[in-house]
């Protein structure tokens, strides 16, 4: 069924994606709360046309370009996530134009900025920094926030929605106890940046969160008004060592041809480097550092992890992959290997021309 | 002049290309060596097309892909240096029909396959391994190498063009002793397997070698036939810290438009994240973790790195860009910054469809 893949080529598991999308619909209906997944895991129409059959109108996406194409294949609800580009004003207004649209801001330069220049209306979020220390005005910052708000009031093509976070951190723990810590501070120090808001006159507000592991391995979002998770759509070995995932989770794999054949050294070498599945390392938990997992196939599926298997180093075209004496032994040159990639999203990103959907 | 750009762009001086490429090959000349440059690191017709214009006629690739890139454009003698996929095998006769053709093996499964699927005669250089542990027959392996030799005097369609190694340690280390070291001991390796195939009765076979690091440190490439270094055209962090370069060498800037000022943080966001610059990091000198350096401009053209400033994060999208407080005050929002990237071929890679020239 794989004969066709003659280079690295990102294989899709559909029926895993809807099983994953389906889970966290429901755990967000149960929380009474707007799921605007984020499209940039997959930057995939075909993906893009699962989730709106599943019911899913509004998404999320972190570029101009990225809004563009979910635009132009019917999506008419999108925010990009990514603080509004100054050197962009003509797209934004474009696609204003003819969908709704979400903006980010964390300073009155740019809704001033944004003012002048768009001529249709916009929903814009006040980006929060709960933590990551990426972009954002820091939740307990009252003279920003009230600086960012007042120059919205002044805008009259500019719509406040609310307020909005994301928080990374929780990708750099472990499992429920310590992703929930940083979820509920994360929570509350965006609530409080929405109270002071209130507080200010500014009524009816939502609060938007989003990281796929607070949103894999927690019940409860309570509080919130909004949720953009991504990565759950096809997960990776990153989330999997988080404890966001079971390897039987992960919808995407990278298929990627066996070019050498080394048992002396128990490695094999394979065509997939970091121009597909990206130069992104995972810290392993037993100490080691991984540039991705290799999956057992069985009829034409992966379930679990190969034991004793893994990428251990990666250049422009190469991957440096660890097997078993038996599982070397079995290996033919021009067999593939499916490698479970660290970062699903860039993996994505780098193989777009090369993706097939199972 | 710069005001087109809207979205993360690789900025290319040309200019510095030409220096770079005529210093490789004057010094190419003087050592009596065959000039392959690998067309990897920039990928671009218009790069290659200015070494033509400088007379090189041979080049070598990472794909087939690429190979069909530049053959396409009128180069007609081609190395893929990269381990012979069998699963591409109609398509590597198909540019065998048109150009001359190089491939790598390091194993008689390989020779044998190619043997029976090309109807074309192609070149066969077998892979050596000198020390890297990524592809190829390791030097001292005479069995290995007899076994791989015997399978091209059994097929009509193949000649056997020679040894070749690519010693990416070099790129692990710093300064021109320790890389002449290294450059040394992998060439007298790569020097032996010549040797011991010229004792099995192969006449005229070459020795091509390959590796920025060596080839921009050191002056004396005795011993060898053919030298094929890639990243030179452009250069950029990690070369500059393996001492290859100066800053004033590095030929490819990344234009990121600004997107954040935090004063308090001490810090910058750019769009220009993972995506554009890839994840590739690199260990400073000071200790540090570097995604990029970040270029001072004048009159729009850059020779050296902005004091106290450089990518200490990369997001998807994101660069979080470190500035001393003076820079910061001057930044403005919709201001480009231009980041040296770590690895200019994986940048280059990414931005092919961002790329301008001067």
């Amino acid at each position: 069924m794989f004969d066709g893949i003659k280079r690295p080529t990102l294989v899709v598991d559909t029926a895993k994606v809807r099983r994953n999308a389906v889970r966290m619909m429901e755990r967000a209906k149960r929380n009474g709360v707007r799921f605007r997944p984020h499209l940039k895991t997959h930057q995939s129409r075909i993906i893009g046309r699962l989730f709106r059959d599943l019911g899913v109108r509004t998404g999320t996406v972190s570029s101009v370009e990225m809004a563009r194409l979910f635009a132009d294949d019917g999506w008419n609800d999108l925010t990009i996530a990514f603080p509004a580009n100054l050197r962009e004003i003509p797209e934004m207004d474009e696609l204003a134009g003819r969908i709704r649209l979400g903006l980010l801001a964390d300073n009155p330069v740019t809704v001033r900025a944004l003012s002048e220049g768009l001529r249709h209306p916009v929903e814009l979020w006040i980006k929060i920094d709960v933590g990551s220390r990426r972009c954002g005005i820091e939740a307990g910052d009252q003279a920003g926030l009230r600086a960012v708000s007042e120059a919205v009031r002044e805008s009259p093509n500019l719509r406040l929605a609310g307020v909005l976070t994301h928080d990374s951190r929780t990708y750099g723990v472990r499992g429920e106890e310590a992703v929930g810590r940083l979820f509920r501070e994360g929570r509350d120090a965006l609530l409080s940046a929405k109270a002071f808001l209130a507080s200010e006159g500014w009524k009816d507000l939502l609060a938007s969160f989003g990281d796929t592991p607070s949103m894999s391995l927690l019940e409860d979002w309570s509080g919130l008004d909004e949720v953009r998770p991504g990565n759950f759509a096809y997960y990776d070995l990153q989330q999997y060592v988080a404890g966001s995932c079971s390897p039987g989770d992960i919808a995407a794999a990278v298929a990627c041809p066996v070019v050498g054949v080394y048992p002396r050294r128990g490695e094999a070498v394979v065509y997939g480097g970091a121009v597909h599945l990206s130069k992104q390392s995972q810290a392993m938990p037993d100490g080691g550092t991984s540039y991705g997992a290799v999956f057992e196939m069985r009829n034409g599926a992966w379930e679990g992890f190969r034991e004793g298997a893994g990428v251990r180093g990666i250049t422009q075209e190469h991957g440096i992959v660890r097997m078993r004496p038996e599982d070397l032994e079995a290996l033919r040159l021009g067999d593939l290997l499916f490698l479970c990639p660290v970062h699903s999203c860039l993996a994505a990103d780098l193989l777009r021309p090369n993706t097939v959907y199972l």
